[in-house]
């Protein structure tokens, strides 16, 4: 991490930026880049993958601060998000609003040198002249992915329908390939890996990275804040537009599709609208489809893992990681 | 500029961009970029140069777009912002505070899109592993320069001082390096200019970018909103810290001193309010100040233009862009 480029410039921006990083996360997309470097045969010197896998994280740190922003997030990894700690640090020289702005603005632009400085990591990692030419299309692939899936979450939130394609569009688009496909390529066009083994590893990714965000969903609506580090019901008080109540709203009866529609996306939702949404979300069966999907892609993914192309310790790995994810409880 | 990634994909984010991009603007910087190549002798293929080029102006929009979501700007060049934009497309079957949150959250992405979008058009320009071992670094620094001079500005906002310095950090940050010393270097680089050209043209660079934006404050009190494209009154009314009012706050008596407190930053300022504000503005001699500033800026920056050891097209070029810059009403 960079500091300050000039003594009067403020230095408390990248403070800020370390501290989101040290926080924790699972560090999922840094580790799938070095695994797919050695599921591509990677040798020789590992520094400029552990700098790409490093600037993934990086990365993700701006998407996250940026998305905290979007969905007025108030905690983040057990702490409270940037846009909320900025607007504490102004809240007793600013009135309330400004301060908010403050803390909008400010992690509006915490997240942008974020993204700024992943990328400076990637044109500093030493990559050869052929690495650069095979990762950084796939990082602008990436990039433009995970914008484009945010950008199909946000139009849907707050009018959640019964629609489960598109509910399945952004898992894919926002997680699946993000998370799991993109690193894993980055990876392995490190080490040279040629079209049919990204093809491979796409078949474990995709299915392994929806079960993930499904998980994520339910978590969601059913996950203990002391695990997850973030109150469980931010995605119900947003009205985000999940399977899992996409489910529920095409299974639903009448009774039960009004409570969701008022309940869903209600900034107010206290803790027995959340034990409504769940009677309801078990009655109707959409959380019994839910942990179906997961289970249908978790198998889906351990066949095309048997079957890739793998050194048998990518495989292992790839194996522990898909069941720590998605079997998890934060 | 790219359409969407795939048929589900929402193509209106594209749509966004490019009207934001047609809609006009100065082209300042990627003419810079341009003149910085000539004055560095180049030569030879100016293709790439033209895509670094248009990069910066890809990069400028991200930064417009971001800055109208932190300052909560209506218009830009004459058209609602586009994160107004959005926010009235779901007008209709949003309430208003998720049409407006809709429209904060898809501005933060185009913004972020148009990001990424400007550097891969660097990587895509077809530059040579020499001018991206130069231009690359340059990019970066002017990346983190601006968004460190944006967050200095986003800071002083709301409680504006009579810190004269600290406006001038500002106004050298946000725009001096990044509007035209950073385009001019980043020009000169692909051209494979030696350090004393880059220095010469920071020479020049300097003092007539902070003469531009000292001129934009001074337009931001007493432009015409008809010739600039949005309203006059914005920066009051954000309580930007502006070189004027630093300067205004350090030689108001007290009832002057008050009303400017009172009136700068006030959501709901209005036409008289303004008047006031100008009224003290010059019974303090801030303009005249300022006014004195542009000028003696402009007159460094001819200085240092007529001794830099520039081809005479470049030179006269650059004259001609430093007297529209810095003498304009909009």
């Amino acid at each position: 991490m960079r500091t300050a480029v000039d003594g009067r410039l403020p230095a408390e921006v990248a403070r800020l930026l370390k501290g989101f990083l040290e926080a924790g996360g699972k560090r999922l997309r840094p580790l799938l880049c070095v695994i797919g470097w050695h599921a591509g045969g990677g040798h020789g010197d590992v520094d400029p993958v552990l700098k790409v896998a490093a600037s993934l994280e990086l990365f993700h740190a701006f998407c996250l601060i940026h998305d905290d922003v979007m969905d007025n997030s108030l905690t983040r990894r057990g702490r409270p998000t940037v846009h909320r700690a900025l607007a504490e640090q102004r809240a007793s020289d600013l009135s309330r609003a400004d301060a908010e702005r403050f803390g909008t603005s400010g992690a509006i632009l915490v997240g942008d040198l974020a993204l700024s400085w992943s990328d400076e990591l990637v044109h500093t990692a030493g990559l050869t002249a052929a690495q650069s030419a095979r990762v950084l299309p796939l990082i602008h692939e990436m990039r433009t992915e995970v914008m484009y899936g945010q950008y199909l979450d946000i139009a849907a939130t707050g009018s959640p329908t019964d629609d489960l394609d598109r509910a399945l569009a952004i898992v894919r688009y926002k997680t699946a390939k993000y998370t799991v496909e993109r690193p894993l390529h980055i990876g392995a066009a490190l080490a040279g890996a040629d079209d049919p083994l990204c093809a491979a590893l796409s078949d474990f990714a995709l299915p392994i990275g929806e079960a993930f965000q499904l998980r994520d969903d339910l978590l969601g609506v059913y996950g203990d804040p002391a695990m997850t580090g973030k109150p469980c019901t931010d995605d119900l008080r947003d009205g985000k537009h999940t399977a899992v109540i996409a489910i529920a709203l095409r299974h639903a009866d009448r009774d039960q599709r009004q409570s969701l529609t008022s309940l869903i996306g209600d900034a107010d939702l206290d803790e027995d609208g959340v034990e409504r949404i769940r009677g309801i979300l078990s009655d109707t069966g959409a959380r019994h489809a839910v942990e179906q999907m997961i289970r249908t892609r978790c198998e889906r993914a351990d066949r095309a893992l048997a079957q890739a192309p793998l050194p048998p310790a990518a495989r292992q790995a790839l194996r522990t990681l898909a069941r720590a994810a998605t079997g998890r409880t934060s």
